[in-house]
């Protein structure tokens, strides 16, 4: 076994999805919504399964998802892409395989900002290359030009930002989006940018894309994922975004990878893109409800929530509310316990983790939030 | 960009198809039918969309799929695998990336047989390893074990096989079955066993599937796909199987390529695998008639046919045809000249290639073989 494998365990989301399954309890851990997602583009994606092709559509997406993709980026973000510079892949997890062993070589150093996404730092490992740590402080969990520079030698080639961030639901202000877009220029690093919840986001917020920063648009892969923004994920639709060269080294990676992705579920995703401002805001403005339940209902049982500006998640800081737990043992004990699991925000560090913080999930229905409410109430 | 890739191109079975839809030549090029696929399994997995779930699956597949391929194997190839061996992949590319990340290592050398499907050897020099080739000829195409040991070293640490045989169409005898299952015994070496053609055999063929013979259960990573099986190339629904050590490396390699696959598709595979025989029967008859009805019109146009005994493709010998072209210059002329699309097999050649033989591919409608044997009949 590759000694990357040998000392890796099981994804926590799934650890604790399938202890969720196992024991009945509420599942506030990994992040998928409870409901099915938009009728409509179930729909459409079930005709196009019968109606239309079940066979290989081209390598590199449909055309009709690449052209829909840059359209979308166009009006929503203002950035200008050409359809060719989009590469469908089967879900974010796999555009940040392919970009990673696509522009990492043995030996090359990339810089990895913690709390991270579990699939980074062993990616970055089996690329051949070496992982320089940047750590963020809750709760404001700022990026500093200090910290990154600390962090970038003369053999850094990459630097993985997760704008907004899971697990921390927060997001980068345009002050720390610079610092980042300053250090890939003064350094000349490519800026994987994985931009999964850019849709997602509350208050009024919206998300700044890394790409669209003064000198970024030639070194920056974006990575999306309809199934965060049409709450479908096991869909498993997602594409990067990278100007000709970068997306000429990712097109070779994906297509020894997975190759392709199902054509009918393209087609609805070409769809849902086209959608309508409204839509977007409505979603938007479902998911702000949730997070405001699930914060009110906990803060009421005495837990201290942390602020989310975006994503699919929040958090509490167990020390500051009054409970001597770190936040491993809090979620071994609220399955048992109180019948709810929860993810350690620990589980995403590499090293020198914060352990009193644990993120639970919202993109649930309200009784299920009300339910996870209660019995975390009784368990204080 | 990472050397791999650098000199890498794009994929000759990708190239060949968009060279189609550009020109509307007939595509006998990259193997995908040209029917929807079977209409109670579209109408499945599109009742799945709607009416059971979009949301994430468990990471190595839902349980009924992998029950329903051990069962499968059971009583198609009198394999004992239980569930927890079959790990559920975004299609068998996946499952050969996974395989070869997961258990390749810097410095490992790998024996690959020529000719040889184009994903084998950039995975292995991306996973870091070495390849050692083992090179057949034509038309026999046969498996020595004088060829095999001249490949091993005290390095080598797995063997890829692919069986059927992806372009020419062969099948290995038991015997040459017998000659890889003892060197990999002998030099404890993991087999990789590419065996997406395993349904689609002809004249009464059956498949020996590698895992079954003497010392193999243990050593064998036994890689299958729904889209051969099922013809529906675009569903990208693969399995790997393996015994439980195997088993975790390739999970954990999974969970950070794909990490789970779209769970309406892996319950409509469930559902297929579980068919009667006559089914598959009438699959594998239906293809034979197709590969007989192509391999009859261009023998009556003068083209020396090779025989095919599995796969949805037959080889034309350019030379023993009287043809004095390479492949690839027949391939490049017949497309503006004839205006059909081929695949010249030196592209499944790292080095020494062979340069007069042709595939064809002949899951295509009796219309669309019937044009292209009258074009390729004029073309001579
Ligand atoms: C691929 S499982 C993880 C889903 C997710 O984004 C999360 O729970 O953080
Ligand atoms: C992934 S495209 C190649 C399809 C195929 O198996 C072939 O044409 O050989």
């Amino acid at each position: 076994m590759n000694p990357t494998y040998a000392k890796m365990g099981t994804t926590i989301f799934e650890k604790m999805s399938a202890l969720a399954r196992e024991t009945g309890a509420i599942n506030l851990g990994q992040g998928f919504p409870e409901h099915a997602g938009p009728p409509d583009m179930l729909q459409a994606a079930a005709s196009a399964l019968v109606e239309r092709s079940s066979q290989y559509p081209p390598m590199a997406g449909l055309p009709e998802l690449r052209r829909a993709v840059a359209d979308h980026y166009a009006r929503h973000q203002s950035i200008d892409l050409s359809p060719e510079e989009v590469i469908v892949t089967s879900g974010a997890t796999e555009a940040i395989a392919a970009a990673l062993l696509a522009l990492v070589s043995p030996g090359d150093e990339v810089v990895l900002i913690q709390p991270l996404y579990d699939a980074y730092l062993p990616m970055v490992e089996r690329a051949g290359g070496v992982a320089r740590l940047v750590t963020l402080e809750p709760p404001h969990w700022r990026i500093t030009a200090e910290a990154l520079e600390a962090a970038i030698t003369p053999r850094t080639r990459l630097l993985v930002l997760n704008s907004p961030l899971n697990p921390t639901g927060t997001m980068a202000s345009e002050a720390e989006l610079r610092i980042v877009a300053n250090a890939c220029v003064a350094h000349d690093l490519v800026a994987l940018c994985d931009e999964v919840w850019e849709h997602v986001t509350f208050d009024g917020n919206r998300h700044v894309p890394l790409i669209s920063l003064p000198g970024m648009r030639e070194r920056t892969v974006k990575i999306g994922s309809a199934g965060k923004i049409f709450s479908v994920t096991g869909w498993k639709v997602g594409w990067m975004c990278a100007a000709p060269p970068l997306a000429t080294a990712l097109a070779r990676a994906h297509q020894f990878l997975t190759f392709t992705t199902p054509p009918n579920l393209q087609w609805a995703v070409a769809e849902g893109l086209g959608r309508d401002r409204e839509w977007f805001d409505a979603m938007r403005a479902d998911y702000q409800r949730s997070r405001d339940r699930l914060s009110a209902g906990l803060s009421a049982a005495g837990y201290a929530m942390l602020p989310s500006a975006a994503t699919w998640f929040i958090s509490a800081d167990l020390a500051a509310s009054g409970i001597a737990l770190d936040d491993v043992t809090f979620c071994e004990r609220i399955v048992p316990e109180a019948g709810v699991v929860a993810i350690p925000v620990s589980s995403f560090y590499a090293e020198r983790p914060v352990t009193h913080v644990v993120r639970f999930c919202f993109c649930k229905s309200d009784a299920t939030l009300d339910a996870g409410i209660e019995r975390l109430a009784r368990f204080r």
